[in-house]
């Protein structure tokens, strides 16, 4: 029997994952602005037969940001460009429901999609910070349950919007002077409780039929959102236990919304240290961590957790009276527990995440990699995986150059893309309209 | 003296310009939704040292829209692509302000001229279509003069956004972990009619200051607001005089603004059919006329007048009771001026205009061509043009081996580039910060 096969995608953020990775000497430290970057991590992600490349995103300016947050590329302009520079590779935009208009986004990823012949995704997010409110004509923040209730009608927009032309609807007939066959193009005409959006789309239907929809959400209204409409789920998750845990419920719950539990993918995020041997990994990490300041380290934990720590002891623990954010509510309490549950001082806690941002973090040679990676696939932990190279490009490169292989001669990753689409290379199920649909019972 | 050097650009309509291009059997019928198509026009342009590529946009689904508009990419993921094949030709999208957040244009476009090292440009419009605004939440298109007095405020939020990096704000010292000066970011704080937006841009400064603006209003709130902002005006001018008569009334409205007449450049719109003779070139454009069925002449013209003549005799004249749009008024303008004048009928009118579109068309050698450009440039009635090729590759393949030669020959076309951004080509001031103006005076 064929081994299950892992999914891997890359988390492009800028200088690396590690919040200090911008002042590593081998970094090019305006990576997040740098396209010949880009363009380089690309090709050699490409070379690596990775699933995906994963861009996050925001909409304000945030002091308190990863560095390479600051300022950055907006994601689907920088993936416009890399169409060109790549040929298999998927290509991952997350953009806001809560800050965007359902057509600009359904049009903005169909044409990516056309560009790039079937490799666009969307990781559909809800916007976390308050700050991104007042850059688009609001005083407040919309309440977190709120969002969520009109992500989920944005996300059925903008299927429906996809929907618009069947994939044969444009035969554009030179002799008869027929562009396009009438019958086969629908208005969409919603109107529901927040958006009123008539359509058919400008764009025809995606070579995916939909791009691939990502999700990223942990609260309960984010992993009904994930499991009703999510092709890919981004999770941090640190323990093996409460990966299984989580990869449980998210099947489970998108078995009671009537899909198949494969029709689901769930990628952690995971660090990897990779040398020769342990010793040398740890010691690369070592180096990144010696890069932190307090100053670092706090604003990190102020960000996190929506929560000033400065006038608190470095070497006490975090005090019990941190509110819960309206921003990512889920985020901040994994944090909380995880210094509960081991009795972090503020100083450990901030030296233990600023690296890894939540994220599990694995040392060790390129064996012991892939013993850890393929465990978590074994024990239905995960599907694959979304790295998050803490600092670019050598920890990348690192890798694509050693473990890649490893993973192929143990037969559990790919040696050629299956598939010109992210969709095809993911192993998921074709989309059919929504009108196909109804005629398969004409 | 150096003789007037001409600016190009090239408009980049699908198929073609022509209403009935996508039916000659030269074209590539599907070339709006084809990036092989766009990659291989963007070399040629820049092969010829052109100016920059054209992408006009819309906001929804019109079923009289010329067929290269009814499905096609989306402008800012499309020139996101072409960044990677061209190293120093401009990239203009047009961009709605009606329907788009300032936060999130000032972004793409910043993005975009990153992404192509200095060459971006926004050609501002307003939207004219009713139908797009059922696409955004709204029953009714705004009304005219409110749009444009939106969009006088939006383009201020924008420039604001831009300056909100000092040029060498960010200075990323890896030693002293300092990443960007803060007294070199700048927060907007916009409070205004329309539009409140806090800023800063998280995209530092554009490389361009700001990218360059380009209008195309041609009313009397269409040309305010281009006089006062704008870098290029594409505006439709079909005879010398009235040509003239634009070009002086826009520099002088400019220099009311306070700006110099050369801050502006006045680029028409041309369909250039080009031949060995003036004949062969003539027997192109009939070729293409013959495409033309009154069916596809009356939804033109339903489209441009917002009007349906379908009940009214072909060859008869344009009825008297066209009651004036909410859309483009000045166009619709142009086109009832154009019948009167000429006393055509209506199938005389669409077959005139169908090709057209309201814009110059000239025939003839390479020399006859050169000359009709040239005269207009000489007599102040354009700084240059804004091509639109009939059809496309082979009548703008035409324009670039047969026409550009015979400017450059004339010295009144560049023969390499001049720089390697849009704003040094078209020979524009650059773009100072209104932080460091405040400076100056310190």
């Amino acid at each position: 029997m064929k081994k299950k096969q892992m999914k891997l995608g890359v988390f492009l953020m800028g200088t690396g994952h590690h919040i200090a990775s911008w002042r590593h000497h081998e970094v090019p430290s305006d990576a997040s602005e740098n396209i010949e970057f880009f363009k380089r991590i690309a090709k050699k992600a490409e070379a690596g037969k990775l699933d995906m490349l994963f861009l996050s995103d925001g909409l304000s300016f945030h002091d308190l940001s990863h560095p390479a947050e600051l300022v950055r590329f907006e994601p689907l302009t920088l993936l416009g460009a890399l169409t060109t520079v790549t040929d298999n590779i998927g290509l991952v935009a997350t953009a806001s429901t809560t800050y965007n208009e359902p057509f600009h986004l359904a049009r903005k990823f169909s044409s990516l999609d056309h560009l790039s012949g079937g490799r666009a995704a969307w990781n559909i997010v809800t916007s976390y910070y308050e700050s991104e409110a007042s850059n688009f004509n609001k005083d407040k923040h919309l309440d977190h349950s709120l969002r969520y209730d009109r992500a989920d009608e944005f996300v059925e927009v903008v299927k429906g919007l996809w929907d618009s032309w069947d994939e044969d609807a444009l035969m554009r007939n030179k002799e008869t002077g027929e562009y396009f066959t009438k019958g086969k193009l629908h208005t969409l005409n919603h109107r529901g409780k927040y958006y009123a959006v008539r359509g058919p789309l400008n764009s025809s239907r995606p070579p995916q039929g939909y791009p691939v929809l990502v999700q990223a959400g942990s609260s309960e209204a984010g992993t009904n959102l994930a499991a009703k409409t999510a092709d890919v789920i981004f999770t941090a998750q640190s323990t093996l236990e409460d990966a299984q845990a989580f990869y449980k419920k998210l099947k489970a719950k998108a078995v009671a919304y009537g899909r198949s539990a494969a029709d689901i993918k769930i990628m952690p995020g995971v660090s990897v240290y990779v040398a020769e041997t342990e010793k040398a990994a740890r010691e690369k990490y070592e180096g990144l961590q010696q890069l932190i300041t307090p100053e670092i380290g706090l604003d990190f934990l102020a960000d996190y957790l929506a929560f000033d720590l400065s006038s608190y002891d470095l070497d006490g623990p975090l005090p019990k009276n941190i509110p819960p954010t309206n921003g990512n509510r889920s985020r901040q309490q994994l944090i909380i527990e995880l210094a509960e549950r081991e009795s972090l001082t503020i100083r450990e806690l901030y030296m233990r995440i600023a690296g890894s941002r939540g994220h599990r973090i694995i040392f060790g040679s390129p064996s012991q990699i892939a013993d850890q990676l393929q465990e978590w696939i074994d024990r239905e932990a995960a599907d694959g995986f979304n790295l998050m190279p803490p600092y670019f490009p050598d920890s990348f490169t690192d890798f694509i150059d050693l473990v890649i292989p490893e993973l192929q001669r143990r037969k559990i990753f790919r040696t050629e893309y299956e598939s010109r689409t992210l969709r095809g290379n993911l192993g998921l199920k074709p989309v059919v309209s929504r009108y196909q649909k109804d005629n398969q019972f004409v």
